[in-house]
């Protein structure tokens, strides 16, 4: 697989970073791509598939390991990291995006990225001795538990799980959902968001983050969630219950109130890392969609499929939205490389929105172009989908991100009228 | 449920339809949507869903007997049937697009309506007396086995199944995917697809349909297919092997060669169905986004979610293409029953384009007004939208529709350059 | 010109209105259309082309009258008018709107529409006598002077034009723009709205529409505006003052504070004439297209036109959207006939977003295949594609027809919480 | 008017750059965009209009100068030039886009860049000396001559005009039109693409491009074209004829058949400049719409126009679609810079199709904003919509794009089943 960098961001990738940028490419290519199929035959269909996990992964991570292509995501401020920029990693999460089995083989996916970063970043030593640890060899896995059912999550204020202190532990109540990974029966720990503080008069000093271990009692899974009839098991979206959990205060993270401080820390490079991904999910359906029209073997009335209405202005097109996307999310990753994540707020918003959106544009021309092919098990076109759809409303919807660009923008009034002489 | 008929059409709807209709819609609300939980619920998660049926389909469709609303899909050149033209069955099939299990309470679902239509215009008595009955009863379940896995269907003179007459029967190899509601317990008969006359000068002349009771021997379930993360059991999606499978001779329907004739027959009315349906499922969507987007209980960041960026607009889009979509089936549907599907080929050609596209706008804008939730199983949209997504290829792909009524357009450039002085 | 008429609403139009229709037909393509060039030729390109009127013009009418196709709008229950339904002359408009230059030689053209039906509803027997009768013959031309230039008057009850009463006179003062048909030497008299009752706790009470004869002191027209670069000489839209003019109390319409309720009465049907315009618009510029793409002189790299990329789903997707929108209107202009304008709010609210913006696509379309030609003098693209871009926002803007059909919606909210149990 | 120069980019503008580019920042809003009023007010209505030129150029010509502001287009390469790469020169050429006067008045506008890029590329030194110095003190102007009425010229083999030679001379004939800058009394030379080789076997050998000085007997201004209803005077785009112009052999440039070779090198930064000052339109269009929709004048129905529907996503929509489509140019500029307008010819088509689309999009917003106002002559969005509208076409239409960026990725066809291990 072909890994072009986009000419504009070419001098920024170090020789080192290419080198392992080709050995990505190298293992998802010769390793990942071709242990797909093996890995869906060795997820269970009856409920046995919550409690065991594809042997197949475990082998993929012992190669990457050996390889050297473990933990890239950690960024070059973390000791533990491999001291890529983001830019650098980004281009290599995209080839991860490609083939979704292979950011867990290089202990690169999702939520345990952002999880090790909140103990790299905001953990004590002691949290990271007995969590980071193994979850940067792999040993166990994690999830982030924040989104509750009956309330308007997207608004993180509104989250009502309580944490009571009584004497040294904290008591844990409050139901949860779409907990990602805590279907996986490695998962070992959870950061739970909720209230230590309810009364605080500012409304972001209420919530706080916890470290809740799996064994905790009081902690239940409840069912697991759908995403368009795919449960995504072993990883899984579970619905969960916290009661009465008793927890030390010290796996409190950081202290009470700082949840927002946590959270919105978590998010910047987790962002790019899914845009990123997301960018390598619409660059195999194009592939995918290519290869479909080109065939000989899917002639429809004596032509091939591309010589059909518009399928070809339709790959130009979903090829200039996809090059398009990717400068939009290497221009954030450089400013939060050059700044801060902070500082690239807006060109984070962006890639945020218009991301998923071409991506989901993409996927779902090149599976019109499968018919009935394209949505069923037998390609993975589906469950790109799907997943990517999710992107749309996860970590903010569309709607919040656009709104705030737009209210930024609004800001600029003032200084329009003066330049163009409005009179107000 | 309120059932606004268009005013254009109003005067095209008799007393006894609207009578009917205000029936259908009663027996929906009252007992078919409140059945939906159970019907669910009552399908097993295990192997067994293949092999059993919600019994609470056999109360539905005891009360619907009752009531009087059965079979009302036959229209009124068919004995068997209601008595109702397109335009009023459509004003019905809409209503029992929101419900999905509605349709076939009342009888009226796909595949066995077009099944039945087959039979009740092109099946001899005794194929009538065999199979219409029982269907016609609800007594069987029949499916329609066309679409094969390694050619491009949408073209069918690219189906490859063999029919090979030997005696007084055919032998018929080939295998099948996609055959909907074979996976039914009560399945008992299939609509097959092949070549008799494989060496016809004619392509189109060398397809037949055979009759194949579903205990012939060599019938084979290989397995379902999912349509996104869904196999919709009971009633399913298969792939389907038939090896040496014998049938006699008197199975075949009209005659050798007459396949082609038979399947446009059944698609025009069939495909005003599908696309009423799918304006039900729109405003369903439409009711559920407007229910969410006002409650209370959704607030974020101290306002209702209608009033945050363009919701409204989008529920004032959705409004506006749902009633365009409708007028251009019913002008459809009013047009087969004025002449017939032939004439009517241009109009449901635009219905079958426009209908699915627009639906699944309207189920986007609602299943993200719902954020995660829309996507699960705990709101019906990620089964509409999966399940609608389909029609955007099936019985043809948008672009072959596109592609044909391009095409018309094109036929009417010589009468433009007389009109127009354009000189050729 | 082929005038197909939709199937839904082929019953609704009556034998007399069918020969009218084909009347109109044959006029506009042996007539209008051939005329069109010299029409544009006599039109000044100096200051002239505001004083005088291209004699073509005449000689179409003379020929209308004798056709008896003449004053077609004027809807049935005026006893002035052809006896026509709104979808019958809806029909007509249609074909008056492929050729611009024909709605005027019927007389049918706008403003003049819209102010004789005020005339005829509102006007006193001296008001009749003394302006429709004239506007009836096609002897004088008039003008509906109601938007501001300093106010947003998409909201009316911002107009500030003052009208007080000495004694048995009004005396008016305002400055108007966009006065359409104002540049025209034969138009005689403005119909003008303002304050009468600026201390009205009503604000929809405030104003009043007043009889302005166009030579009356203290009226000057200050400019034309431009439409993307057109002035539309000798019709024209101009911005006007009202200095101190005075006219007499009895030139009043229907009394003070009754201007909203006659400019909501003027709206609905001139609405639809608007709307069917349009879509003739887009079918002749569908037409042209055609033209185009199958024209040998145009091949390109070896090809015709339409041979290449998705030029022929353009087309298309131009018809479907066409023929729905021309149900769209056809479905509102009938519940007018059925009801009354007011009945058939959303139905013409509908009706007025949907049709500009699809006809907009379809000349863009069109225009784009004939390059350079398609925006310039030689084709009459350029001009369509401007004048439509206008009714974007003319008579409210699509976003506040929009607002409204969403909160239409917004209200079902109550019974949908009942029908589909959902909790509040 | 603040310059944000995207981060990614950042680095490779160098302090000598963005001198020179806050310089052409406060040139343009201090000294162009307050003079715009006038230039437009010193353009006659009458025929005048072509034969004078708005004397406020030449004092913003004159400052410009003395500001050191002035050829900044031609490259590093061109000893001539302001040593400016692409990237760089992209930058100041947007904020010239926000005022269309601006490019002319720093020496820096279309067509005369792309005539002294040729003189500087392919001229002899005789031809340099007599046209291109004149060309760079800004004492002259110049205009292309390729496109034809009659032919297809989007494919520029189909062009006709004959250029014969005869004994020293080349004698000319044939017909032009679209001709920028050809109205303009200053207007001294034309470069003609003309056939001098018609039989030659490779239809792309057969083209030259010839010297025409304007005063050459036999040359003819026929009539303005309209875009819209612009005309554009002084500057024009002429229809004009070429009737037996003799010219001197030696005014042939590099050789007989090498037309083709000359107007590909003419594109490549050309297409650059028009992409970047499209941009520059968008973000002024953008402020516009900001400046009104905050207004309070404008309020209606008690609240800001912003308060509206969906204003506010429409506006964070702009801003996102326009700071991905400067990415996607600026890409291309580097590439450019890094290797050369060949290599960049896939990030060049892309520019060249996204940016115009991504514009119009954007002025169409603001114009809505801004109702009837937005497009007549007292803003300037719709001279921008309409001048912009003709880059969907010029220098090749979108689709002949858009269909080669298809085909290169349809190239990549065999890679993709290795990949995928997809058999064939």
């Amino acid at each position: 697989m072909s890994q072009s960098i986009p000419n504009i961001i070419s001098q920024k990738v170090r020789p080192q970073a290419r080198e392992i940028l080709q050995k990505v490419g190298d293992f998802v290519d010769n390793d990942c791509l071709p242990a797909e199929e093996l890995f869906h035959a060795q997820i269970r269909t009856d409920e046995r598939r919550w409690k065991e996990f594809p042997p197949v992964m475990e082998e993929l991570k012992s190669k990457a390991k050996k390889l050297g292509l473990w933990n890239l995501f950690l960024h070059s401020h973390y000791k533990e990291g491999a001291g890529l920029t983001n830019v650098e990693y980004a281009l290599m999460a995209e080839i991860m995006g490609r083939c979704p089995i292979s950011s867990e083989a290089m202990n690169c996916s999702a939520p345990d990225t952002g999880n090790m970063e909140v103990f790299a970043k905001y953990g004590s030593e002691a949290q990271k001795q007995k969590w980071l640890t193994p979850l940067l060899t792999g040993d166990i896995r994690s999830a982030f538990a924040m989104t509750e059912r009956f309330v308007a999550s997207s608004d993180a204020t509104n989250i009502q799980t309580s944490m009571v202190k009584e004497g040294n532990e904290y008591v844990i109540n409050g139901q949860k959902w779409w907990i990602s990974g805590a279907g996986d029966p490695r998962c070992a720990v959870y950061l739970v968001m909720g209230k230590t503080n309810p009364k605080h008069d500012n409304p972001y000093k209420q919530q706080s983050i916890i470290i809740v271990p799996a064994e905790t009692p009081g902690v239940t899974i409840l069912r697991p969630m759908h995403i368009f009839g795919f449960d995504d098991a072993p990883h899984g979206h579970m619905e969960m219950a916290f009661e009465n959990c008793r927890v030390p205060a010290e796996n409190l993270i950081l202290g009470e109130g700082r949840g927002f401080e946590i959270i919105q820390g978590r998010l910047g490079p987790g962002r790019i890392h899914h845009c990123m991904r997301s960018i390598g999910v619409a660059e195999r359906a194009l592939d995918l969609m290519i290869a479909r029209v080109t065939h000989p073997q899917r002639k429809t009335f004596g032509k091939f499929l591309y010589q059909h209405g518009k399928i070809v202005a339709d790959i130009a097109k979903s090829r200039m939205e996809i090059d398009a996307a990717r400068l939009v999310v290497l221009n954030a990753a450089d400013k939060i490389d050059q700044q801060n994540a902070k500082a690239a707020l807006r060109e984070i918003a962006m890639a945020k929105v218009i991301v998923p959106n071409t991506t989901l544009n993409v996927i779902d021309c090149a599976m019109q172009s499968f018919g009935a092919e394209g949505i069923c098990q037998d390609q993975i076109l589906a469950e790109f989908w799907t997943g990517i759809r999710t992107l749309r409303y996860a970590d903010g919807p569309d709607e919040v991100h656009t709104a705030q660009l737009g209210k930024i923008e609004l800001r600029r009034a003032p200084e329009l009228y003066a330049t163009y002489r409005i009179l107000h």
